[in-house]
């Protein structure tokens, strides 16, 4: 392996380059997922009654992002969808979705992502959403947040929208929500102008790229939400549980590009 | 101008190339909106209930469109989402919608497409989706069908998939169908193995391109379906009405890639 000066610095005392190991991790996902893209693929059933796909590419880019973790960072902890959980009581965890979003992936939609997210000590530092096909990266450490695309890169910020009735509201499907949850969240919807189902994490990355304006979901896992914080808030946005607690203790998650937004629709989960 | 081969011919008394002459619009299309999408845009509520933006994006293109046709093929007819109906009832009409899916583009989400169909004395001849972010083009005359992206060009086929049990099916989002048109749809849903919201035309050329296995719509407009039917019929694929006649009369739509499935979701959907 070529040795820069990235590698060296994260391979000696100095402060690690974590954004740096970040950014090969999301070139190792890519090399591990894309090629699988739009070719035909055996599907599991993981859990039995609904259906949830789990591709030879999710498990085989979990596998090298967590191979890669382990040879740089050995006294790390990491959280993954697939494979489980070791050392999650370390300072350093990282967390790793290979494929968010695999009921595109198998359909054939560009709307998947690699999520990979570094929490120290229970709190979300750096992230890094990926989508191979489009060519497409959001990274954010919590203060800044950057996208690379194929027009170029640029800073994320999100926009301002102070008003339910202004906003763009997104959610994977509401079929994912409890009875309950779905009576909190159709409260939500009909106060919207706009809402759409169906993106995973890239409805969260709009949020940051200033062209959503919130997304309500439930039933989310660490893996899903904890790497997307750090490019929401460092974009300027908010993420919580349905309570305006941090996530994701709840499955709950409110992500809005506006703070004014995000109390409004805080007050409308809340209400019996 | 310079004059190609393909100009000569289709400016002689040779047959016209219409289908370098579609691909010339569909460049026109991309000119025109991809440099608007992920920008701020002001947006237009055309039909004061429901909230239905149109961009500059969106007219802009179908005027630059319009103005190609008008120079190429002065007596063919033309029908347009934003810029209506001129000689539809010409021998050739030529069918726009510049910008399907105006919600995702102006949601920042590259799964809107340019439509443009050939419709011969009625009859769907030649259509394309071209989605200029993602640099995905689907072209179809109704016997052949094919792809052109980052990955290269191929040949598109629908996949076999013979019972809606096994099926992929999407639909834009359910909140379009009347009362009566929900009720049908949800025996078509309740049944499928997996149903998924939100993906406008891209929906119907993962059809063809066999990733998808339904789509299940109502209220389309002529511009919706008419430049997708020879890319579905093309890739092998079969679009009907509910009733199982040709659209758009109704502007119900059930679009397949196997006409087993197609049986079997028509005669769901004409249950009482």
């Amino acid at each position: 392996m070529r040795q820069t000066g990235q590698n060296r610095r994260e391979n000696s005392g100095a402060a690690p380059d974590y954004e740096a190991f970040l950014r090969r991790l999301a070139d190792i996902a890519a090399d591990a997922t894309l090629p699988h893209f739009r070719t035909p693929i055996g599907v599991d059933n993981k859990s039995g009654e609904r259906f949830d796909p789990v591709t030879a590419a999710d498990v085989g880019a979990e596998r090298a992002i967590r191979a890669a973790i382990a040879a740089a960072y050995p006294d790390h902890g990491i959280i993954g969808e697939e494979l489980g959980n070791s050392h999650d009581d370390a300072d350093f965890v990282w967390v790793i979705d290979p494929i968010d979003g695999t009921r595109s992936f198998i359909a054939g939609v560009p709307l998947w992502g690699v999520l990979i997210g570094l929490v120290e000590r229970g709190v979300p530092r750096l992230g890094v959403m990926a989508q191979p096909f489009t060519g497409e990266r959001f990274f954010g450490d919590g203060s800044a947040a950057n996208y690379e695309g194929p027009g170029g890169a640029r800073k994320l910020a999100t926009r301002q929208c102070a008003r339910l009735a202004e906003a763009t509201l997104f959610t994977t499907s509401p079929d994912l929500f409890s009875p309950a949850e779905q009576s909190a969240y159709q409260r939500v919807e009909q106060k919207a102008r706009l809402a759409r189902y169906g993106l995973d994490c890239y409805a969260y990355c709009m949020i940051a790229a200033g062209f959503v304006d919130a997304v309500v979901e439930a039933g989310l896992k660490p893996f899903d939400i904890l790497p997307l914080i750090p490019i929401i808030e460092g974009a300027g946005g908010r993420v919580t549980d349905w309570q305006g607690n941090p996530p994701p203790a709840t499955g709950q998650v409110l992500a809005t590009g506006d703070a004014r937004l995000h109390d409004e629709i805080l007050e409308l989960l809340a209400r019996q």
